[in-house]
C-alpha cells in the first residue's frame, strides 16, 4: 500500500483523487471472506443455494443456516460479517411488514431490496458509521414473475438472471456464465447451481450438505429438507 | 500529487489557497468512470441516449437501463455511483410528487432540478458527508416547451441544447459541437446522438443496444422498445 | 506557502497568530476566477453590467444569466461558485417574500442585504461548515434612493457608487476611480461600465453580448434584450 | 504490530484494507482475559457452568457469581469487562420484562438473544462509541425446546449444544469437540462439562467450587447450591 | 513562533501550559488591524470620535460609518472584522428591544454590555466555534449618568472616563493618560478626543472628515453633521 | 511508556491490541493518589473508617470528612478526584430519593450501587467525555443485612467482608486478609481497621483522628464524635 | 515540557498515564496570574479583601471591583480570566434566584457554592469545552453562621477559617498559617488580612485601596466605603 492510498482511506466521507471510496472497497473484502451462495432462475421460479461452513459438530445446524425468508415469497442469503447481515435482513423484515400494515399488502421485491439498499447507500456517505460489511441476493416472486437481485456494501443493486457472493463468486460466475441456460427446470436449476458452487469451493465438508431455497409461480418459498438436497448431492 | 494538495482534500469543508474544493473535483472523477450517455434537443422536442454496458450476459437488461422516468415528462439519466444516483432519483420523484399533492400540478422542470442540486450543493459545504459522486442529465417538456440540464457534483446545473456526460463526454461534446443545428428533426437528432456517442465509446459492444427515449410537443416520455432502437444502428 | 501557515489554514474557526481566517481568504480566490460584473448608479437609478462568458455554442444562454432579479425592484450579480450562487440568490429571494407575507411590504434593500450577509458571516465563524465562495452586488430602489451594495464571502457589505467583482474586479476598478462621475445619465452610466469591462476582460468573446439590467425612479427592473444591448456596443 | 495496522485500528468506524474490524477484534481479547464458562445441552435440559475465581477471602461469594438468571426459564454467564457484562444483562432482562408487559408473554429466547445482540452490533458500527468487551452464553427453555446461544463482541450470535467462552475456551471446546454426546443425561452432562472446564483452568483453586446452573423440562433454572456442587467434585 | 506554542494555539477550548487561550489572543490581532476609534466622558456626557478610512471615492460615506446607535440614549463604535461587528451590533438591539417589549422599559447600559459580552465569552470556551474578531466601545446615558466602556474579543469588560481600540489605541490612551481631565466641557472633550486619534493615525486621510457622535444628560444621542464635524478640524 | 501505547491511549473509546482501556487504568492512577479508606464488616453491622488529611489549620475540619451520608441506612467513602467524588456522591443521593418518591421505600442498597455503577461505566465507553477518577465505598443496612460494596472508575462493583481503596490500598488489604475472622464485635472491628490503615499510612499526622462511622442492625448510620473517636486511638 | 506530556495535554477529556488532567492544571495557571485576594473569619463574621489593580487612572474604579454580592448575605471574590469570572458570579445569582422564587428562601450557602462548582466540574469532563479559567471566594452568613468557601477549575470545593486565591496565594496563606487565630475581632480580621496581602502583592499601588467587605451575625453583607478602607491603610 502506498502513502498516497493511506491518506484517503481512513475517513469514510472522503473521495480519493481518482473518485474511489476506500472503506466501501475494503467492506467488499469482508465480504470476500465470506461463505459462497448463488441465485439462479428457472423456467417459473427462483432458487437460492448456499454452502454451508460447518466449523463444529457442536454448533446447532439451523444456527448455520444462510438462507432467510423475509415473507413467504421472498428470501435473501448474505455474506459477509455475519451481524451486519442480521441487522439488515431484521430492517428489510420490517419494511416488508410495515408496508403490509400501512397498505394492506407486501412490497413490490424491487422495491424491497431498494430500501435496504438505500440503507447501505446511506453509510457510505455520512461521517461517523462505517459501511455495512455484507453482500445479500434477495430472490422472490412478485407480480412480474420471478425476480433475482444482489446488492453490495455501496449499495447497488442489479437484477440478474444468475448471480454469486461471497469467497467463490469469480468461479461460480464464470461457471454460470458458460452453462446457463434460459428455460431450465428447477431440477436442472439446482443441479447446476450445486455444480458451480463445487466447482468454487475449495473445503469439501462445506458442500456435504448445502442449503437450497425456491420458490415457484403459484406456491411459497420452500427450504428443502436434508432428504430434498441429498437427491441432488451425486 | 505534492504535499501541498494533500493537505487539502482531505476534509471537505475546507477551500485550498487557491480557491477550489478538492472533493468536489475528485466526485467528478467518479463521473468520469461512469457510462456515456447524451440529450439532445430538436424542433419539437428532446432526446436522451445512453450506451449500455453489458457486463454479462447472466444481468437482467432492466437492471442496466440508465434513462429513468421522473414522471411521464420528465426523465433523466446518470454517470458515476450508481447509488449515489438512485437515491438522487427517488429525491428528484419524491420531490416531484410533493409538489403536485401540495399544489395540484407537478413542478416546473427548472425547479426539479434545483430542488435536486440544491441537495447536491449541500453535500459540499457541510462537514461529515461527501458530495454525490454523480452527474445528471434531466429532459422534458414543460411551458417553456423542451427543456435539456445538467446537474454536476458542484450542485451546477446549465441549460442546454445537447449536452453529454461520463468517460466519454469530451468526445462526444466536440462531435455535437462541430455537428449539431437547431431544429433537426426527431430522427436526425437520434441519428446524431448516436454517431456521436460512437465517436466516444471505445466498447463497441456497449453500443450494440443502446438506450434511447424521447419526448415530442404534446405527447409523453417514450422509451424506446429494442425494435425501435435497432432502426438507428445501421 | 510556508509551513506555519499550513497550521492554520484548514480549520475553518481558527485564527492565524496574525488575526488572519485563512479559509476566507482562500474563498475570495474562488470568487477572482468568477466572471467579472459591476453596478454603476447613475442620477435617478442604478445599472447592473457582466460580461457573459459563453464556453459553447451547445449552451442555452438563459442558462448564462449572471443577472437574477430578487423582486421587481432589487437584482443581483454574482461571482464565484455558481451553485453557492444559486443557493445564496434564492435565500435572499425567499427572505424577501417571507417579508412580505409576514409584514405586507417588501424588505428595504439593506435589509436584505444584511439578512444575506449575516447568512454568510456564520459560515466564517462556526465549525463544520465552509464560506460561500462567492461575492454578491445588490441593486435597487427603495425609499431612500438608487442603492448598490456588495456582499463577499466573509460577510462584510458596503455600499457604493459604482462595483465591481470577479477576475477583473481591480481593473474595472481602477477605470471607474478615475473616470466616474455623478449625475451621469442611464445611458452615459452604461457606456462608462462598459467601457470599464472592456478595459478588464482579455476574452473578447465574453464581451460580445453583455448583460445589462437597470432600474429608474418609478419604474421596476428591466432586463436589457438583445437589441437593447447592442445598441451599446459600439 | 507493523505501521500498516496501527492505521486502521484506532478508529473504530474504518474497515481494515482486507476488510477487518480491529476494534471488535481488540475487544475479543478483553474476553480472553475472562473467567472460563460453558453451557451444555443435555437430553431434556441445559446446564451453565463456570469457573469461580476466589480472588481474596475478602470478597463475598455471591459477590462472584457469573451465572445470572434473565428470568426463571433463561440464565447468562459472560465473559470479560465485569462492567460492560452488568450493563448488558440488565438491558437483557429490561427487554424481557418490556415485551411481558407489552405482549403478556416472555420474549422467544432466540429474539432475546438478537435484542442483545443487535446492541452490541450497533457499538461496531457507529462513531463515538467502543465495541462491548465482553461474551456471553445464553441458555433456557423455550417452546422449541432447550436452547444455548454464545454473542461475541462483534454481536455475532450461534446456536449450540456445548460452547465455552474465556480464557480456556479453546481447550474446552477441544475437550467437548471429542467426548461430547447427544442425549446425555443432566448428571453425565455437568460431570462432562466439569472435566471440560478442569482440562482448560490452570489455577486449581478456581475449580474448588465453581458454579453450575440448569434448567429441565417443565422446571425453571435451578442454580445449584454448595451442597450439590460439591457433590460432582470427585 | 515556537513549536511548543503551535501545539495549543489552533484548538480554542484547550490552554496552553501557563494558561493562556491563544485563540482569544490572535483574535485581539484582527482588532489591532481595525480603524482606531476612542471614548470620552464630559461633565455632563460622552462622546464617541473614530476616524473615517476612505478606501475610495466610488464607497458611500454612508458605508463607512463606524458609529452605530443601539437605540437613542446608546451608541456604539466597533474595531476588528466588519462583519463580526455587524452580527454583534444586531445582537444589541435585539436583546435592547426584547427587553423594551418584555419589561416596558430599556436595558440599564450596563447590563446591555454584558449580555453582549456574555455571547462574546461563550465564543471562548466552547469548541466548534472561533472568538469574535472585535473590539466594541458602547456610550450611553442611563440612570447612573453617562456611561463608557469596552469590551474585548475575550469578552472582558470594564467601564472607563476614556478608552481607545483598533490600531492606534495604544497611542490615543498614552495621549489621554497624559492630557484627560475631569469635567471637561462637551467641547474641550471632542477637541481632545480629536487630537489624541490624529496623534495615533498615520493616514492622514482617514482624519479629515472624523466621525463624532455625543451625548448629554436630558438630551438623545446626536451624530454630528460634516458641518459640525468641520467646526472641530482646526 | 512505549510509542504503541500512545497510540491507544489518548482516545477513550478504543481497545488496544491486548484488549485494555488505557483511560480506565489512568483514571485508577487517580485514585492511587487519594486518601486511605476502608469498610469492615462485623457481626451484626458495618464500619466505614477514613485517614483525615489535614492539610493545613485554616481548613475547616467539616470539609475534610470524606465519609458521606446517602440516607439514614447507607454511607459511602470516596478517594479520588474530589469534585467527581461530590457529583456522583450527589447522583447517588439524588437516584435514592427519586427511589423513594416513585415507590414509597428506598431502593436496595445493591440496586443503589449499580445505578451509580452504570453512570460510571457509560463514562468509560462513550466518546467526549472521561471516566470518573473515582473509586467509592458503599456500606449500609437493608433487608438482607449489612451490605459492603467497592465500585471503581470501571463501574466493576464487587461486595465484600472487607475492602480498602485509595494510596495505601494494597497495605490495607493485606493486613485484612492475614487479620480479619468473621464475626467480629462492632469494637474488634473498628481496632482492626485503625491498625490496618496505621500499617499503611506513611503521614502520622493524617491518623490523629481518623473519620469513623458504622451502622449496626435495628440502627441508623452513626458517624463517630471526635470523643468517639479518640477512644480507639490507643 | 517533554513529549510525552504533550501528547495528554491538549485533549480535555483524557487522563495522562499517572492520572492528571493537564488542561485543568493549566486552567489553574490562569489563576495564578490573577489579582490576590483573601477570605478571613472572625469572631461573628467573615470578610474579604483584595487587592485592587489600578492599570489606568483612565478606568472607572468601579469597574475594577473584584469582590461581588450574590446577594445580601454571601459575597463573593474571583480570581483569573475576568469574562469567566463574570459569567459564573451570574450563574451563582440566578441560581439563587430561583432557589428564592422556586422555594420562597435563599439557598443554604453550601449548596449555592456547590451548584457553582458543579458546573465548573462539568467542564472538566465533558469534551469540546475547556474548563473555567477561575478560582472564587465565596463567604457569607446562614444558618450555621459564618462561612467561608474557595472552589477552583476543577469544581473542588473546601471550606476554611481564612483562604486566599491569586497570584499571592502561596505568601497569603504562609502569612496566616503563622498568624491567624480564632476569636479575631472585626477589626483585628481586616487588619491581619491587610497585613498579609501586602506581604504577598509586589505592586504597591495595588494596595493604596484594597477593597473591604464583610458581614457580621444579625446584619447583611457591607462593602466598605473608602473612608472606611483607608483607616485600615496605616
Amino acid at each position: 500500500m502506498q502513502q498516497g492510498q493511506m491518506a484517503y482511506d481512513r475517513a469514510i466521507t472522503v473521495f480519493s483523487p481518482d473518485g474511489r471510496l476506500f472503506q466501501v472497497e475494503y467492506a467488499r473484502e469482508a465480504v470476500k471472506k465470506g461463505s459462497t451462495a448463488l441465485g439462479i432462475k428457472f423456467k417459473d421460479g427462483v432458487a437460492l443455494i448456499s454452502e454451508k461452513k460447518v466449523r463444529s459438530r457442536l454448533v446447532e445446524k439451523t444456527s448455520l443456516e444462510k438462507i432467510q425468508l423475509i415473507d413467504d415469497r421472498v428470501a435473501a442469503v448474505t455474506s459477509g460479517l455475519v451481524a451486519d447481515a442480521r441487522v439488515l435482513i431484521d430492517f428489510a423484515r420490517i419494511s416488508d411488514q410495515q408496508e403490509k400494515v400501512t397498505y394492506g399488502s407486501l412490497m413490490n421485491i424491487e422495491n424491497l431490496v431498494k430500501r435496504v439498499a438505500d440503507q447501505m447507500q446511506q453509510y457510505t456517505q455520512y461521517g461517523g458509521v462505517r459501511p455495512y460489511g455484507v453482500s445479500i441476493i434477495f430472490a422472490g416472486l412478485d407480480s412480474i414473475g420471478p425476480r433475482l437481485f444482489d446488492c453490495d456494501p455501496a449499495g447497488t443493486i442489479n437484477e440478474y438472471k444468475c448471480v454469486s457472493i461471497g469467497a467463490g463468486k469469480d468461479q461460480v460466475t464464470a461457471y454460470l456464465e458458460k452453462e446457463y441456460k434460459e428455460n431450465l427446470s428447477e431440477d436442472e436449476a439446482i443441479r447446476m447451481g450445486i455444480a458451480a458452487l463445487k466447482s468454487a469451493v475449495a473445503d469439501e465438508s462445506s458442500m456435504k450438505e448445502p442449503e437450497i431455497a425456491s420458490i415457484k409461480m403459484g406456491e411459497t418459498f420452500h427450504v428443502f429438507t436434508s432428504e430434498e438436497v441429498s437427491k441432488y448431492l451425486n
